[in-house]
């Protein structure tokens, strides 16, 4: 492959991790090998003090995206870089309430965005934004919970930040996720791939679909990409 | 062994993971053989967010002690229980920065102590705050970092919580760690087992000192317990 991938960025839940949100011990160790060698950065839509503890039980870098690249971190002991605004989040939150049954996930936590558990559809919610006039804001899925977030962050954009930050460019990382809210993050990258078990959106989106679904696939992803 | 172990209790840096703090996955993978047959209880002296992401990733069971036994949780989503009083913590650290440098840790999510960084001598913390009368805390090493703690709760008396709301006695638990803050917590079970990178202060009240260190000593705590 002529592509030389300078850094990982790598979702967590549902790539790293069983659908039990466990890890894939396997894929952990086969991370690992990248430590000292290029930058592994994890991507997630949780809040940052999931994605630290995440970084530092896995072992081979703090720097995480969180919240859907609302917030980033560079030092486990460090600090929550903001990216985005969580105020207009709440009110259309709170707008939703008006059509829905909305319940806030990890409220006390979140800097920069809404997590609402699943419970109504996800175009439906969309909809209602929409004719809500909350053009600040998209709605997306994790597939685990709905996120609120300002229409100006992404993973892909934190990415694109975390990059420059390390003397890089977000096009010589590869990308591997699972999920709609990762399509951004591999278009950013250099190369995106997806694990078997992806959202079909995210594996449209892809350069390359992998065979082997969430932990499985990535040791698949990192071998295709020649690292281990 | 005549000693029925109803479930285990254990401790996560030092014990779970190696001294960088990464997971040892194999100790992983042997906690995961104890699933849906006994309940498992992460023991830490980190936060509630900290200790519910662990054992989320490590998915065996989501009822956490945090912050030394200050606070409890037993479902992911759920709330935290709060057992230990943060204010007078506050004031004791106040107090300290009288005679040494006080760098406070995650103050923001401590619910039920104060974390500090290990930048002075344990005694002469602990000599400083029985001068200045502050019989209500205790100061402890987690190992990792000093933690002042409301002095009337501990990862033990903790776990005679949860033992209680789970229908069974702290005493029908084994329990497993490292460091200073874990006396108690071994004190409180039926058994009490020290990995050998343990702490002198905890090797000479464990029940049992296995002979490997961090998580390849999990792995021979609990074969010695007949558990895997």
């Amino acid at each position: 492959m002529v592509f030389r991938v300078k850094g990982v960025a790598i979702d967590i839940d549902g790539t790293l991790t069983f659908k039990d949100r466990s890890l894939n011990c396997k894929a952990v160790e086969a991370l690992r090998k990248l430590r000292n060698r290029i930058p592994v950065v994890l991507a997630t839509g949780n809040i940052s003090c999931y994605a630290r503890t995440t970084a530092k039980l896995i072992g081979v870098s703090d720097i995480v995206i969180c919240e859907n690249g609302g917030v980033v971190r560079f030092e486990y002991d460090g600090d929550d870089i903001v990216l985005g605004d969580v105020v207009e989040c709440l009110k259309a939150a709170e707008y939703l309430k008006n059509f829905f049954e909305v319940e806030l996930l990890d409220a006390e936590y979140r800097k920069s965005e809404v997590c609402l558990r699943r419970r109504f559809g996800l175009e439906e919610g969309r909809e209602a934004l929409r004719k809500g006039g909350f053009d600040g804001v998209k709605l997306i899925d994790s597939g685990f919970a709905y996120h609120i977030v300002d229409a100006r962050v992404s993973k892909g954009r934190a990415l694109e930040y975390i990059s420059s930050e390390l003397g890089l460019n977000a096009k010589d990382f590869a990308a591997i996720g699972d999920s709609e809210n990762d399509i951004d993050l591999l278009d950013a990258a250099g190369i995106g791939i997806a694990v078997a078990n992806a959202d079909l959106r995210l594996k449209e989106r892809a350069d390359v679909v992998v065979s082997k679904k969430n932990g499985e696939g990535v040791i698949e992803a990192l071998e295709f990409l020649g690292l281990i």
